[in-house]
């Protein structure tokens, strides 16, 4: 309950990237209220340090964002949420290995605190839009769940018993998972015939190149508008994408058991092309196993916002 | 502390399987003071009661041996926990279903509770066999870990988070993950390709008899003393099984992230033909992937046993 003269009370969430950065405001309904986007500064490198330039600029950005968008008395930012591609040990804080940044064994959440004077709290990108999705969206009510955002790459939030799956940040690597549509070829990762390399936005658009020559490599929405319009190529890159993700799917539902699987990220968009198909690799390789619904992300390109909001309030003292 | 004067409390554990079942009592300390095997009464079937039958004949032999094993006012049996091979829902104490037993949706702790005059549980055999492992056995103190034991199928017990995931009963069926070592080979459950088509002790009895024509079906055990004598088919029975539980530990190290995985079951035995070929995958196949540690069961075949144990402990009011 907040009276006229109380400040409303309000969370920073930051979805940090590689190339961009965003900074929002979000209250206690998850409803972003301001929003910003700045280049990512990585500090890191050959002659960087560590990374270590990187936490004290996002210090920066964050503290300058919230004196301009927060002006006391009518709001109060009384906590921060960051998100984080890579593997990330939420509970001490820290980042052990996120290449994107350059951030290998960086504190991270502590630095923060200092700087801006407030609780809060770091996570993984993939697996902390899932708690949004679990706890605010698509699969709200649902104890077993994987949610698994299509984007550059591929990772999965996986929830079992109503608990969001860890194991120190290495839990629930989907897009790392050999599946026989790969093939195989080799992954960035280093390892061989990894789900992501055919079924990620990145891989739909390799999948279509490989086989056709173009002056400008199309985008993955663009080559889904290609395949709706009857092009046998881009349908080709599609049914490789879903076959993949139908195998990968399989052998997460043996292994989890989920009720529900999200799909999120860009390729979503695309649900169209992709859905069918795995559903009709279901019917032929699903045995004793329970069958998930295949759902789409209700929050879209924002899961991972809202839910670097929701590690913000689960920050804050009650 | 027990004075004299004051009875032993003991479990009953039972581990119920298709063929015999054991009945067992239990201390404190795990340890299996007394303990029978006999055949197990299977009443479902085509003219069958559903499997109700099995479950009053379970009450009257577990109330039986108690009889006979627990003189009042020595030792006094205060609980029981039942291990049921199938997709298990412990918490509401039913077996979903239990091919083996002839249970299908079978309320089974609830009637055994009343007939017994006890508290008590049932478990999956394998879960609570990785339950023993983790709490007592080979893999103490971990909070991240596989129990896998390889007998005539293969299942996991997965603990992540210092949890183990139960998913209502369909968690951890590793048996099933679909590996490219298996190849189009058709499982039992109708799947394609599982790993256990492959990798249990029955999978490398059918890998060596494949190609080699005898009188008699050799056992594993006696492929493994083949092998270690240099029978090549032996050794390539036993490399098509490494290489694929390789592929399932690969996909199990991407999606859970364990530190530790037990192997146990029969050809836990044989662990000198297998362990070298997964490690040698483990350097070919992991990257960025916390490596685990390939360790041996502590407790071999009684692990089901002391699980069961701790099935009934957990359901003691202390």
């Amino acid at each position: 309950m907040t009276t006229e003269s109380e400040p409303t009370p309000l969370v920073a969430a930051v979805d940090l990237g590689g190339t961009y950065t965003k900074i929002g405001l979000i209250d206690r309904n998850a409803t972003v209220l301001a929003e910003t986007k700045v280049p990512t500064k990585i500090t890191a490198g050959p002659d960087g340090d560590g990374g270590l330039g990187t936490v004290s600029w996002l210090g920066d950005e964050i503290a300058a964002f919230v004196e301009a968008e927060a002006p006391r008395p009518a709001q109060q930012v009384v906590g921060f949420g960051v998100i984080v591609p890579g593997i990330i040990n939420s509970e001490s804080g820290t980042v052990i290995a996120a290449p994107n940044i350059g951030w290998y064994e960086v504190e991270v959440a502590g630095p923060l605190t200092e700087r801006l004077g407030l609780p809060g709290a770091i996570g993984h990108d993939v697996r902390t839009a899932g708690l949004a999705e679990w706890q605010l969206g698509a699969a709200r009510g649902s104890s077993n769940l994987l949610f698994v955002p299509l984007g550059t790459g591929i990772a999965a939030a996986v929830v079992v018993d109503g608990r969001l799956l860890e194991a120190d940040g290495y839990a629930g690597e989907l897009g790392h998972t050999p599946v026989p549509a790969a093939g195989e070829l080799v992954c960035a990762c280093g390892g061989i015939g990894c789900l992501e390399i055919v079924a990620s936005a990145a891989g739909v658009v390799r999948n279509y190149t490989r086989v056709t020559n173009f002056d400008r490599v199309p985008s993955a929405e663009e080559i889904a508008a290609s395949a709706r319009n009857g092009d046998h190529a881009a349908q080709s890159a599609f049914e490789l994408a879903a076959t993949a993700l139908a195998e990968a799917f399989v052998i997460a539902v043996t292994l989890f058991g989920p009720e529900t699987i999200v799909i999120g990220g860009g390729l979503s968009g695309a649900a169209d092309l992709l859905l069918p198909r795995i559903e009709q690799e279901f019917d032929r390789r699903l045995t004793f196993q329970r069958r998930p619904s295949l759902i789409i992300s209700a929050f879209g390109s924002q899961a991972g916002m809202v839910g670097a909001g929701l590690l913000g309030w689960n920050s804050v003292p009650s």
